[in-house]
């Protein structure tokens, strides 16, 4: 008899295209997850809500989901092995998180490290309840289909003992109903943008997106910051920290290649335009089967509905079983 | 052409038995507004939560929805001109609670002086993050049905002030899609309990229950508490403020008997077994009807069951489309 699989919940709140950062960071590591592990996989449109309310922003999440679902899709995440579901079409969802509010404080979640920092980074002065709120939140999405594992970054890893506290609360009030979820924190490598700052994103508009055509790949990695220093292509460059190489060491699997330019381009034998040349062409490489995945599913223009309608049916009937197995064990079941 | 009938929306904690104070504080207005409104009335189990989650305690759920209920149906608001429901029957309630959260803040919560009321109360240190959140789930529950009036004890306007910025808000934000319901402050009167205190009230084990049989309340009458400076028959007591005829006052429609009972009383010729024995007639007799009211909904045994279903599912039907309303609204509707 063969165990079953474990059970993974992962997911992406819509804000906008994908890019090569979020390749690295998690999806890359969602394609190998998916064969080892029953995936699920969460549009998180509600917790969305919790750092923008404004209806111009709003009015663009449906276009949003439809590029995370087609972005994931488009690197081989295969909605036959995983399911995809959209948070606000699982009402369970909201009636499990208004439970586990009831058993966690106002202080506790005011100690959770990621409020204070989004709250800086938005400049928000008085957090919504909401805000407050998005761990119990999140213990609700994780626990609604009563994953094993969440693999998540280092940042998360404290919204996850939120979730790892209420589940202990509930089973030690009720009994063992629901799953203390592990983190599967693997590497979340960071990509850094296109102009050399820290971290690829698409508010400081420095991101290759998946979905970018080869034209606009080369035009950005034609205007990629390099070595500063380096004026001219007989000057001696570093590689080290610098971006045209660590995409190159990133994406262009030619190593050859890759140790040749360094080489070169160490000793100043190599211009800025050929270095750029070949990444161009090893993203546009790496992209082609992605792009090529993408054009396929968007063949059939309902695909991300009907992807989210059925996935979003089978997360509703483990939702309503975890809801119903919790109003038994509280007591609370009526009818 | 008739106006359409304005729409309340009312409830209960399901906490216990609801006794003589609960109808002269509430049950009496509530029998009167039925006619001249529609009335939803909402049996507030997930509020319970708030401050109750104790297992032992839960476990009493379903009787207290039952006591609730057939309190409410024995004093005569009828099942066929309002609508009753279980809060946990209706998931939209939670849904719609959980977008409230991200338009309002926690300082705004926090400033909410019933908040601090009920922590002293029961003692609570730290305020689980649901407690905090009792006047947006209560603004889910009002707003979910478009109540345009609420009646509310002076003690919860507070609370219905935060359902109205609510309101504003969303229709701010997205535009007018909920009414900002008004306060049908009518004077809650409070009953003083039978050991002379303050308040009837379960906890303080001093009430009289709508559901006590005849012998129990003569039981309970024989050992109000009265006059404390009245030793004997002969000693001219107090009418004012005294509990027998606070009562009197209230249950017992016989002016004259009741004059005529203070006249003596006052002049020390009347003992506190006459006074007693009256006042336990009396109760009786205005709770004759409601105990044979309720004989006959307990002639069907699942009547509290049918009853919900029947009012949750018209509920849910109102919410689903309060939600639907709204999300679309906010540019969330996706499939």
């Amino acid at each position: 008899m063969t165990q079953p699989k474990k059970r993974i919940l992962t997911g992406d709140r819509p804000t906008g295209r994908m890019h090569l950062g979020h390749y690295v960071g998690t999806l890359a590591n969602r394609v190998r997850l998916q064969d080892e592990y029953e995936c699920f996989f969460l549009v998180a449109d509600l917790h969305m809500l919790t750092t923008r309310t404004e209806l111009e922003r709003l009015r663009q999440t449906g276009e949003n989901i439809r590029h995370v679902v087609l972005d994931n899709l488009s690197v081989g995440i295969d909605p036959e092995k995983s399911t995809y579901f959209l948070q606000s079409m699982v009402p369970a969802i909201s009636e499990i998180a208004l439970i586990f509010g009831m058993l966690t404080t106002v202080p506790r979640l005011q100690r959770v490290p990621t409020l204070k920092e989004v709250m800086q980074d938005l400049h928000i002065e008085q957090p919504s309840y909401g805000l407050l709120g998005y761990p119990v939140l999140q213990a609700a999405d994780i626990l609604c289909v009563r994953a094993d594992l969440v693999p998540v970054g280092k940042d998360q890893a404290s919204h996850l003992e939120v979730t790892r506290e209420i589940a202990r609360r509930f089973n030690t009030l009720y009994g063992e109903v629901l799953p203390e979820p592990e983190t599967l924190i693997g590497d979340v490598p960071t990509l850094v943008g296109i102009d050399g700052q820290a971290k690829m994103s698409k508010s400081l508009d420095n991101a290759i997106y998946l979905s970018d055509d080869a034209r606009t790949v080369e035009e950005k990695v034609r205007r990629m910051y390099t070595d500063p220093n380096r004026i001219r292509a007989d000057i001696p460059g570093t590689v080290e920290g610098n971006p045209v190489f660590i995409y190159h060491d990133a994406f262009n699997p030619n190593a050859d290649e890759v140790n040749d330019l360094k080489e070169r381009y160490r000793q100043g034998k190599v211009g800025d335009v050929e270095v750029k040349r070949k990444l161009a062409a090893a993203i546009n490489a790496f992209l082609d089967p992605i792009r090529e995945r993408r054009a396929q599913y968007e063949r059939n223009p309902r695909i991300v509905e009907e992807i989210l309608a059925a996935g979003s049916a089978r997360a509703r009937a483990e939702a309503d079983k975890t809801l119903n197995m919790m109003k038994e064990a509280m007591g609370l079941k009526f009818i």
